[in-house]
This record gives structure tokens, sequence and C-alpha cells, in this order.
């Protein structure tokens, strides 16, 4: 039954031959690979202004500044970025760049990082796109948690069956999202142009005093803020593989469209907020409050409301590629359980699916779907694995010393020395607002990859065929406990004779009565074989039989066979009604850590009840 | 661990040859048999009232003929019994007693109803045993439910231990009691007849006003209640074997001293209730009225109160002793699992124990350690058993035509009838009240009790010899999974060429790459030794193995043995961290029902992880 619904689920298993890497054009490449980082453009601006208006309505007057500031920062980074994607044109992700020049230590910080932001990307880009759902139907406001939650469900099992990630599908909702942007932004130019300025929204949510003097630190604050702007950059980084041949040629290319996109949507927004004084409020998003003063309340509000929730959805689903792809990767380097390796049926990489399924729908119940909350800890991370890969790429240059390194190590190290300082502002003014378990995570993720490692090396070392072989069989003796004398234990009987070694059947006497009778009934079928009766002053079953087995591994290569008869029900409560002591002595003997072990086999002769 | 925390519970193993059969002179015997009848005084009085009151205060006179009633149903219900004890020396608790005069059906009605009502006399006793300290201390009323769980846990583990049912330790508070009992009515008595009444106490809790008319089915509901007096005498026939010989004899007497001492208790107090006007009340019982009344609040009055707490928690002993011992028979007969055929650790029946332990809980808790909610329940199920008791008698009698067979068969013929009548009472009227409960659940244990039979009956039919035998072993096969070849796969492959059948060892090709590998270094290890390679389209290693398996199973006899390499971790989460592929294939292979499955043998080689 279990199998029906997984089927129906996740469709039949699909056949290895049917992998294939699909190469795409840029255009298609662009719709793939840049939702995350376009969708970010949904609240950054907000995230500003949330942390600006602390200080007073007047404050907020600084986010346009900021936002040209993180504009300029994501250049230097999509500069910088450029270079990698040259450099590794068989895909540029932190963990494998920062493994490839920094050694192994940083490469774990990068990756411990990277799978919490890919578990945040999923959170934050969820509750953003169920916050756009719920601006424009404020009737699903009390619900949005569960529909966060039902939209996590329907990505992990659209992934689980394996969504190609075909330019087809995603092309339309990104470039949809592009052009609904830039419709929002030019009729909102063109009103602020005309002077046909709409009224602003009445205040009634957040206080527009000020709560805090206007700090050098309050600006850091929503300067730090508005960075998550920048997360998904690395995606194109991370795909150069998919792009056509020379796919570093067209990975850079298509970089630098999609930052030229994002930075012209980010500062449209930022600017139309600040000219039409938007200040966040519970409930409705800046974006939904801009358009709604934009387009009124005609259908091309729904549109933009639309356009924002499904990139914030596709946005999520590229979680769903970047964390199974990079556990993937640990798992085969042996830093994260073999598992994440595994191909699964539809031969996507089921065990991350669902592991990034769990963790960020864990993160959506605890931080009740609040886009805002979760932001703190989002992007250090991703600050945290840029400012690595960047320093890997400067490392690069300075080995590999190729003509014009020079230049190349100049741009990558001002994007390595910019983020690193982002990364510090970003930890220092997010930290007591949640930063700080970000922070605690990440070396204690590190300590369990490397505790994962060590057990894998100590595994293999335990296992090489160089080592000592196993001892080699010199005796062999074959043990059957009998319960009674009925059909199961006569075929055990009639299997053990067969494997040819020292046949012992061995009763332990609990009841004197009893063990008359089967020792009766023993003498009629074999006679010529002994029954061996073990006393049990305490009535144990388990305990003299193990002792008994033991006492037979007299030295190294004296093989015990234990033959188990035992009954498999044909229905799962008749398992009540036994005493399941075949059960109880296999685990017994198996988790029983002595030398002996080494020699003791343990056989199930199964008896199948028909009813 | 848990091995420690139950050895310092319930104490070391004890040795069978410590099991033995104490006998007890009559005055021992006593103590020990008739806590649960004596105990039942403490609130008998009580329902009777508890239903009277409906009527009106007015209508509690009649508590008095009531009881005079029960009194002489008691007397009629001993007469008959007197017979049972002196027909089974060996036991004749309704169970075994119906089965041997009635047959299976009857039997198992008469078991059902013991074993719901052997669960409602400890949920009941202790209910009782709390509401008297609460009533001495009102300060722990709001904690009963707490204070009688904690009991419940208390008494499973003193019984778990193998509680002796020593003289001593029973004499004290049985004999304690009827004395602080005789006590209280002779001093009250006293009181009476000197005119020294002590003033009713204040009707704070329960109305006095008439909410009923004083109707038949009221009066026949109030004797129902009452009727709860009489549970627990049926103990001396079931204990007969613990009396010296002549042991018929010994009990006989027995029985009729201590129904003396229970009428008299029981009309003592319903008399000096009566007369002293004392109504139930919520927070305090009848008797702890009337010992404050009597006693003033002497010391004397928390004697009271202190025996009357005692013997009721002995009473709930009592179960502990019949439920095991009657489901150990129901269990040997094969309508109850056989693990309550097992003789635990400490000589007595575990399994048995703990299930009493747990049901009267999850009463306990349902009921809130309310007695009165618990009453309808109650006497239903135990006239139902004297009913089928005292028939069986008659039917025997019947059967064997002894001399004098004729009287004995109407004194217990007259036992029959009125209890039948009781019976009948006690349904009608506690219908609606509860004992609609009991009345469905009866049919339902029979029905169960019969599906386990049927169950046995099956396994025994497949099992027997007399059956045609098993196939004997005509050709062997020995397959040998193989993920890589290493140490563990080594000894394995050593073990299963000593076992001398057929060898296959054989890989599934799930990665190409990794095929051609282990290809290469099993011509190293083995190259005499085929390898064989199973082709796996959809990665799946699992169901091609199993195909692979049951292929080889060509005909009855050809027994095939999968020698399964297996780690064993050195911690349990180590376990995470593989891929538990051998566990998989042992379910996969061990719960697969095809003919095949007749001649596949599963051996587990452990290879042991040291860390």
């Amino acid at each position: 039954m279990i199998g029906t619904v997984r089927r129906w689920l996740i469709g039949p298993p699909l056949p290895t031959k049917r992998m294939r890497h699909e190469r795409l054009g840029k255009a298609q490449a662009l719709a793939i690979l840049s939702s995350d980082a376009l969708s970010s453009t949904a609240y950054a601006t907000e995230e500003i202004l949330l942390v600006l208006v602390l200080a007073g309505a007047g404050a907020t007057q600084l986010s346009l500044p900021l936002a040209i500031a993180i504009s300029i920062l994501l250049f230097i980074v999509a500069s910088s970025y450029y270079q990698t994607v040259h450099a590794y044109p068989a895909g540029g992700g932190a963990y494998l760049v920062t493994k490839d020049n920094l050694g192994r230590m940083p490469s774990l910080v990068a990756g411990a990082a990277l799978l919490i932001d890919y578990v945040l990307t999923v959170a934050v880009s969820i509750s953003a796109a169920v916050a756009a759902l719920t601006s424009a139907f404020p009737i699903l406001y009390p619900e949005r948690v569960l529909i966060a939650l039902l939209m996590i469900a329907f990505i992990t099992i659209i992934n689980l069956r394996g969504v190609r990630e075909t330019g087809r599908v995603f092309a339309l909702p990104t470039y949809f999202f592009i052009a609904a942007m830039y419709l929002l932004i030019l009729v909102g130019l063109y009103r602020v142009l005309t002077g046909n300025t709409p009224a602003p929204p009445p205040q009634e949510a957040l206080t527009t005093t000020a709560v805090q003097q206007l700090s050098l630190f309050l600006i850091l604050r929503a300067f730090a803020s508005g960075c998550t702007a920048l997360t998904g950059i690395e995606a194109i980084a991370d795909g150069v593989p998919i792009f056509k041949p020379p796919e570093g040629h067209n990975a850079g290319k298509t970089l630098l469209v999609m930052v030229t996109i994002l930075s012209s949507v980010f500062l449209g927004i930022t600017f139309l907020s600040r000219h039409f004084g938007v200040l966040p409020r519970e409930g409705e998003t800046v974006v939904s409050q801009i358009a709604r003063l934009v387009f009124d309340s005609s259908p091309l509000y729904y549109v933009i409301q639309f356009a924002t929730a499904l990139i914030l959805f596709l946005a999520a689903n590229t979680g769903y590629s970047d964390f199974p792809r990079l556990s993937m990767w640990m798992a085969r380097d042996g830093f994260l359980p073999r598992q994440f390796a595994n191909l699964g049926d539809r031969l996507v990489y089921s065990n991350g699916i669902i592991a990034l399924g769990v963790l960020a729908s864990t993160l959506i119940v605890l931080f009740q779907a609040d886009t805002h909350a979760l932001i703190p800890l989002y992007a250090v991370g991703v600050f945290i694995s840029f400012t690595l890969s960047q320093a890997s790429m400067v490392r690069r240059w300075w080995r590999l010393r190729v003509p014009g390194w020079h230049i190349r190590a100049f741009f990558n190290g001002v994007g390595a020395v910019s983020t690193g300082i982002v990364m510090l502002i970003i930890a220092g003014t997010k930290f007591i607002y949640g930063a700080w378990l970000v922070l605690i995570l990440i070396p204690l993720l590190v300590r369990i990859f490397l505790a994962i490692r060590e057990h894998y090396d100590h595994v293999a070392e335990q296992l090489t065929v160089e080592k000592r072989p196993p001892a080699p069989v010199k005796q062999h003796t074959v043990i059957v406990p009998v319960g009674d004398v009925h059909r199961g234990v006569l075929k055990a009987m009639y299997y053990a004779q067969a494997l040819g070694g020292t046949l012992k059947p061995v009763l332990v006497d609990t009841n004197a009565e009893h063990t008359a009778r089967v020792r009766q009934k023993w003498q009629r079928y074999f006679p010529d074989i002994e029954l061996v009766i073990i006393p049990s002053p305490y009535r144990s079953v388990i305990g003299p039989l193990v002792e008994f087995i033991d006492d037979h591994v007299r030295e190294e290569g004296h093989y015990v066979t234990v033959v188990i008869p035992e009954f498999v029900t044909a229905k799962w409560w008749h398992n009540f009604l036994h005493n399941q002591t075949a059960w109880a002595l296999r685990v017994a003997l198996l988790y029983r850590r002595n030398w002996q072990g080494r020699f003791r086999m343990l056989t199930s002769v199964p008896f199948y009840l028909a009813r």
C-alpha cells in the first residue's frame, strides 16, 4: 500500500540510461538560474525600510543611497564571479572552489554556511511568496503557516518526481516576473514624472515615530538587511555545466545580464517606495503597497502579486537543486551520510530533497512563516561562502600565475575584501537578532562533518583487505535451538544436517515436564542425534543458549552456525501471540560484542504460517 | 542500564526450585483471602445512600432494609460456595468450575466477566482507599488521581518482585481493620443506647431535596449498588489450595466466619449512618463522617481512616493475584496470548501483572479516581460469574449424583437463581449508568478469546509432525551478495565456501564504474570463482537480488542459503551513516510469501566494527 501511494505521488522508477544533462542557451539558462537572485527584490527594499523606520519616517529617505551602495557591491561580486565561471566550467560552487584552493577546513565552513543558507532560501522565499499572496487576499493571512507548509510539501514532491530543469517550465515565470516588475517601475516613474503621484497609504500598523536615534549602527544594520538582495547570484557559477559551450563565456555573459536586471529592479522599487512614502506595515508587503498605488486595484495589481508569488516559489525550488547537489558532493567526500549520494528512483538525490523539505518546514513552523523574523539568519552564510569563494580565486591566481593573473587576482581580491567586510557588518549588526544562531551552527556542523568523515575513515581502515585477512574456516559447529519437535524444527534439522558441520541440537530445560515430552518425541524422529539439554534454573531461554553457543567457539577459525527456526506469521498482530524467542535470540547474539562474535553466524530458517 | 534499573526495582531472578506453595492455617488464610470482601464495607453503604438520596433525605431510611436483604443474599451465596470449596479442593474459580461443567462458551463468558472485574477491583479499591485518605486529609483531594496512580505503580512493582502471600504480612492489616470497624460500631452503638447521639453533620454538598420519585426502580438500583458488598467473597473458593488439609473443610469454615464478619460490619455501618442521619457528600466518605461523629477528631478517627485505606490497598492487591492467575489459566487453554503463561524472573506471571497495572491505571485516569463513577461498571461481572459458577455446581450434582445430591443441588440452585436475578437487576438498573460498557465488552472479549484460540489451533495444525514432513535437502545453492571486496565480504566468502553447496557470489550493477572496480579486485582474490553481475536499470539493489535468489529455487527441496555480510556498528548512531542494505535485504526476503520462501535460508555473517 505504501508502494502504491509512493508510486502515485512520485511516479514509477526511471532507468539510469534516462540520466542526461540538458544544455541550454543563455536565455533559458538565465530563466533557470536567476529566479533566486531576482526574487530577492520582492523583500530586500522592505527589509531596509523596516530597520530605518526605527529612527522615524524621515530616516527612510536613506533607503535609496543604501540601495545604490548594495548595487555597487552587487557589481563587484558579479565581476569576481565572472572570473570563477571562466575558471571552473565544470561548476564553481563555493564548496568545490574552496576545497580546490584553500583545503579541507575552509571548504567545510563554506559547505556548512551554504547548507544552512539553502534551507533558509526555501523558508524565506516561501514565506515571502505567502506574504505576496496574503497581501492580495488578506483573508488567507491567518492560515499562512499552513499555506507555506503545503507549498513546501508540493515542491518536495515535484522534486522527488524529478522535475527536469527544462527551460520551458522556468522561462515563463521568470520573464513574466521581469516584465511585471519593469511595467510596475515604468508606470510608477511615469506617474512620478507627470506629477500624478498617488496619495501615500494610511499608516495604520507600524509606528512612524522614532524609537531610536539614527546611528551608524542602524544604517549598517539597514545595509546588512538589504544585502539579502545579493543572495542567489552564485547560482550561475554553480550551474556553469548546463550552458552550451563555450560554457564559461556564455555563463559570464548571462551573469552580467542578470546582475543588470537585478540591480535595476531593486533600485526602481526602492526609488518608488521612497517617492510614494511607502512604509512597511503588517499584513501587506511594500511591493504590494507600491503596486496598489500605481495600479489602484486594477487587475494589473493582481498580476504583479501573482508574478511575485510565482518567482518566489521558483526561488524556493532552486534550493531544491542546490541543497541535494551540495549534500551529494559532501557525502561523496565522506562528510555527510553516504545516503545523500544515493541516486533515488527518479534519478534525483531523494534523501537530500527530503531532508531539505523537513528542515525548511521546521523553520516555517518555528518562525511562523514570518519573512522578517527569518531575514537576520539569512545572508550571513551567503557572505561567508562569497568571501571564501573569492579568496579561493585569489589563491588560485597566485598559484597558477596564468598570463594577466595580477589583474584577475586584483578583481577577486576586491570581491573577497568587500564581501568579507559586508560579512562582518552582517554578523555584527544582526548578531543579537538571530545571526548568532548561524554563527554557532556553522562550527557545530563542521564538527559533525569531521566526525562523520572520521567514522568512514575508521570503517575503511577496518575493512581494507590489505590488513590481516579474516581467519579461514578451520572447524564448523552447527547449533540448532529446539523449543519443541514440530515441522519448523524438523525443517531446520534437515537443513542443518546438510551444512556438514558438527551438529548440536539443544533444548533449554525451563520446565521439567515439557523437557521430558520433547525428549521422547525427539527419540522418535532423530534417534541417532543426541539432543543436548541445558539446565536453566532461572527459566531464561536466551541467557543459557548464548553461553552454550559461545562455549563452542574454542579458537580462531572455529565457526559456529546458529540455525534458528523462525515463524513468519500470516498477520502482523499474530506476532503478539508468540513469544518471539527467535527474534530475541538473534538480537542477543548479533549485538554481543566478544571475540567469539567473529565466528558466530546466524541462520534464519523461516517457517511461513499460512494463517 | 535498563537491566540495572529493572534489577533494582524488582530484584535478581529467582531459581525455579524456590517455587513452593505455602499452606496456611484458617486464621492466616482468612486474613489473606478476605481483604477484598471486607473492604467493600468501606463504600457499599455509601453507594446505597447515593441512590436513595435522589428521592430525598427521608428515603435514605430504606438503607437498613436493603442492607438486610443484601446480607441474606450474602449468606445464600456463601452457602452455595461452601459446597464449591468442598467439591474443588484444587481451586474453584468460576472459570475452571464453569469449564468443567458447562463447557467452553459459558466458561469464556465467566473468564471475560472476571478479568473485567479484577481490573475494576483494583481501580475501585484504590479509588476508595484514596477517598479514605483524602477524607482525613482534604488537602490531598486535588491530587487524588496522581496518588492513585502512584499506589498502582507501587502495587505493580511489589507484585513483580513476587510478594509471597505470607500470612504475616497480611494478617496485621486485615485484623486491624476488623478490630477498628468493630470498635467504631460498638462505640457508636453505645452512644446510640446512652442517648449521647452526636449532632448530624451539616449538609453542604449534596442536595437532600428529592429530585426523583421514590420508585421501585430506584429501590432496585440502590439494592444493586449495595451488592458491591458481595464482591470478593469468591476469593476463598479460588484459594482453596492454600489451606492446610483437609482443604475443603477448613476453607468452608473460614468462608462462614468471613461472611459473618462481613455482614455484621456492613449492617453496623448502615445502621449507624441511618441513625446519625449521615448522607453522602463530596470530598468525605460516609464511613469517615460516622467516624468523625463517633470519635470527634480524636486520634481514633485517624486510626479508622488509616485502617480503611490499608484494607482497600490490600483489596487492590488481591486483584494482582487473581488477574495473573486467571490469565495464566486462560493462556494455557490458548484463549489469551501464551506470554501470560510465562513464569517471569521472580516466579510470578509478570505479563499479567503488568497488563493489570496498565489497565487499572487507564481506568483511574478515565474516571478520575472517582469510586462512584466506577461502581456502575462493577459487580455486573461478579454476578455473572457467581451465577455461572453456581449453575455449574447444579449441573455437577446432576451429573455425579453423589449421595445427598438433591439437597446440594437445591442449595446451589437457590444460589444460582438468586444471583441470576440480582445480575439482571444490576444490569437493568445500572445499564445506562455504565453497565452497558461491560455488557458490550464481555462478548467482545469472548470473540477475541476465540480468535486467539483459533490462531493457536491453526498453528498447531500447521506444525504437526504427523502432517506431510518438510521436504528434505536435495540440492543446495549458496548465494553471497557482494557490494565491494572488503574484509567483511572476504569472511562471508570463506564461510560460504565451507558450506559446501554451489557457490554464487553476486554483484548488482547500479554503477558501471563501481562494478568495473569491484570486478578487478575480485579477480585478485577469487580468480577461480565467477562473480555474477546482475544488471539493475533502475539502480535498485534489493529488487534484482530477490528475483535472482528466487530464480535459483527451481523445485521443492532445492535449498538456497543467502549469506549476507552485515556490519554491526560500534555506536548506534553510526547506523545512520550506512545504507542498511543488509537489513533491507533480510526484511525483503523474510517477508516475501511465495513457495520459494520455504527453501530460502538467510545467514547473517556479522562484521563487528570496532569504532
